[in-house]
């Protein structure tokens, strides 16, 4: 057993419960985005959050202890994604790459904007020309030191 | 001459003369988010912002069409890139683009945030554990339709 | 189980009862080219329409939901397709895609043509010389802003 | 010199001149997907239409051989094209890639649709809803024979 | 099920039961280059030949139906084979590529060699010096037109 | 300077001077084939050769020298081809190079086709229904040894 | 079945029964190298060869069958290998490789070190300063000729 | 300037003016294989050695600077190489690689043999068959250790 | 059965029985990091060592065979890690690794530090703006030599 | 002009006048690892330290202004690096990757080593057996935290 195989049994479940990551979210008491990336095997839950989510998905033992290993990270079966949604993202950082580090250096210096003490929060804003998602990135910035 | 030459150029003599994106993006008059990723070469600019970059970098005559024929874009070198800054946020795709995917499905249904009809706003976030980067992305959500 | 096992067994069905896509479309109450799609997996159903799915090949309930989730999307094995068909779409991307870019440019301006706001109508046009395809493709002209 | 260095003249000297694809057409006397295909370093003119792209773009005599050559096609840099607007095309094979191979063969039988014996047009689509881009392709059925 | 397992089992089959091509292609009533590739999963049969086929290798009914159904082709699980016999002709696509281009341009002008109205003859070329392997190609010419 | 520098210019000359490939090979004295192979940089010239080579494109001392030294072979910019003509090419070695591989182990058993030991003729096969690409490849069989 | 099943089997008997290749080789009456990579899936074996394997490691008829047809040859999993000691051939091979071509060709002209009419000897050569791999490499030179 | 510059120059003189490697290996004092890796930018010279080649080759006093600089090696431009007698050395790996890390295994355990503590003799084996060509490999083993 | 399967044994075991590798270390005998590497398919265990593994994780006979072969070395699963922790070595080997090859060459001239004759440990650093992760490193120093 | 450029003339003129890092670093200030990599263009120097390195390599005003500016990252010309030095540091990333990430989650949980906030230390080993390269990497461990 692996991780990968937790990951589907939950996926699995889901699906034919008909469950809502905002629900689950709720139960496992942290916000939805680390909720969801935690359940589809990115992050490490700690004992009660595992618990929550063995009531939820019906885990064995060993499945649980699984969600407590810090697992090997990626959620992607392709350098380049081909999903239509995911590549977005991706086109949004190989167009706005360069610009994106341009302005952070230009207010920051040299360093970077951790990915890893990191939030992100999705949202639908309003809009009378068809509804918009709104993502919120907020990542500490870490600066390169000389030594 | 291509579009890449004028961006070479305009970096260089923004470097020379030590020219603030910020600055440039006042005067451009737009965001300065928008006008560094144009400087940079992605974005199409009209005549009147053509006018005034050929005002700030020197540019030609010739320099100064480059502008406002649309470019073939992409920034980046690499299909993964190597520069750490830009690399954090290809890893923020690979490590939450299951996620991302599966909430914006859950809150729109079966579509995509466009990279189009798209803008981003990069601010300072004062923090007492160490300030952080803002981003903040706001782009249309696009279903898919049946047909 | 995941979307991929459901689409193997439709196809797998398919062949065995020697199904048409076009009745199949018929009776899902969409066009062939969109139906074909859903079938394989590319396209999420709603309710109706997966009710008549699981008439068609005899879907379990699991089977039934998985039609209803947005699936992670991509038809092909590799990024170069090996097959002939498909290949010779991915030529004509290949030898003509600087001049569908440079004419969509030239007359809608700095934009893209939408892959999700999109359809497809695929026919036989009889030509004495050998029939020939037609697809006809038509999607929204989406314009970058600058903001 | 080599034919990439006719293409580049023949791009800048469009650009400085501020001319159009669908007028360069006009005068060559050939539609404006195929001439601008041609001008792209992807098509071969014959003796007349490499002189009247003599005249429109100044060329030398070398440079007029060089058009009557038949070029080693491929206008995309990458395999994966990173330009929004092309990436859309390569998306769409990838989404519906497996759906023409199906619907076409069902209609067909084995075989491929020519990308040789092939033609486009691109036109604007008048819509209340937004403008939209319509293509039309059509290329001949070439059958698999056994043999 | 998929043709792909087919495959598999008819070559199962073929090695236990040490059977020959040339023997494969008699009775299915085609060339031996013909039947072998339709065995290795690259053509498609029509029904008499199905019918041989699961004569020959034990077939099932939805095994037989398989080998109707038109197939997603290539043969090689690398871009570049691995094989020192296939490789060896990926090498005189390499070596020899550009010169196959010049000479079926200098006689034929632009276009290409069919792919599909092809067809191929491998024999043995007896040689005091070693005997050779000669191979027949031949495909239409299929010429570009402009329109 | 270097062997693909040499090949550059003899290119070059040739268009200039709308020079035909069996013409010069004709005075090199060698088929088309390998004539052309050699002047695209992929063949070695022996001192007679190449000083006719040197009369036929005014070519320097070095140059000539550099014909007569083995050149680094390859004459592909990718690993799959993108040009129409060599990508059918590489089509047949996909699509038909296990059938290659079976075939030529029925006949002769463990070996390859050398692609060294090789010759190629290319001809124009009339055909009432479109004339057709005759290639004729014949390669030495070389089988392996136990040791 | 195919021969990567009975590979799989051969080296788990092996390892189970802590077998030698060196004693294999005597039995199967071939050099170690050669009987190891026939062991490993890269050779072919006659009949007589095959009644010794089916003795050593309980093979059954289907996979001594298997050990007597061609095999599809390549036994690294990535084009790059990963494993130390396999890196260092292909890191010899990158380093020396230009050195290699260079004085081949300086001492028998253009062609090339046969991989196919080949032969490998692997020994212990022993040093005081630490025992040395010591590799004999013997292949039959092929040389290119003109046609 | 850099190695590679360095690199062109010795050998566009080399074969300007017609020298060979084993005549310039002797006049460095080092062996043929040793001296054409350092000529083709493998190895680092000793001042020495340098002063040797600045006479062979008329080089300036920094390009014998960078002579006596330890160089980024490597020397093949893509990852499978494309020229064919380089191409053979890359297959003995793909083909033999498993077996001669199996052979080295049994003989002297877990380790390695260096590519550093490295030579290659390169030798013609005459043949009544065909001359040979013979490679001798020494590297010493070295042993992977726990701690 | 292969080494993967006894790795993926020994992980799940480890897992469901939440041991730690330095305690598992502890009674192999060797220090957590050549342990750690050791049980996830790195390294190869002498019979003492393998009859404590095979203790502590309930393994067979087989498997404890499969600890004493030399594995096929390689622990990540593509190219370029997409796991933040691997890749943050990546990245240290990306942006230092000519850095790196400076330095080592300017204290020891042209050689590498072996990865072979080597050994790593890993410690937490005590710091009062955030605990450090302290690794060292040590590899023999290999000097290229000339012969 | 761009930073690669300047990185070029400051390795051209250390070579040229025979400097060495250690040097360059105590005029700088900082050590010998920071240095070396700002040097060659993978750190961003303050005006101090730039205003040195003008004196050390002779630079321009724009030179020295592009030292100041942040850097694409990035030392390796290839993803998988070919120069055995540093080679072998992606090895050890290969084959201890998990290792590495099994220990230091165990001592610190689920987070990273940072590239950012991290020295480097590198230097001789005393042994009789044989010279070691010691190095030092010293990351602060940032932790993933749930939100």
């Amino acid at each position: 057993m692996d991780r990968h195989e937790v990951t589907k049994k939950i996926i699995s479940v889901k699906v034919a419960r008909k469950m809502r990551w905002a629900d689950i979210a709720e139960k496992i008491g942290q916000s939805k985005e680390w909720t969801t990336a935690a359940m589809l095997g990115q992050m490490t839950l700690d004992a009660q959050q595992a618990a929550v989510a063995r009531e939820l998905f019906d885990l064995t033992d060993e499945e649980t202890a699984w969600l407590q290993i810090v697992p090997y990270k990626g959620s992607l079966p392709t350098a380049v994604p081909t999903d239509p949604l995911i590549y977005r993202w991706y086109e949004i950082v190989n167009v706005y790459g360069a610009t994106i580090k341009e302005l952070i250096h230009e207010e920051f210096g040299d360093g970077i904007m951790s990915a890893i003490d990191f939030s992100m929060d999705i949202q639908r804003e309003s809009d009378p020309k068809g509804d918009r998602v709104q993502v919120v990135l907020s990542g500490k910035f870490l600066p390169y030191k000389s030594y």
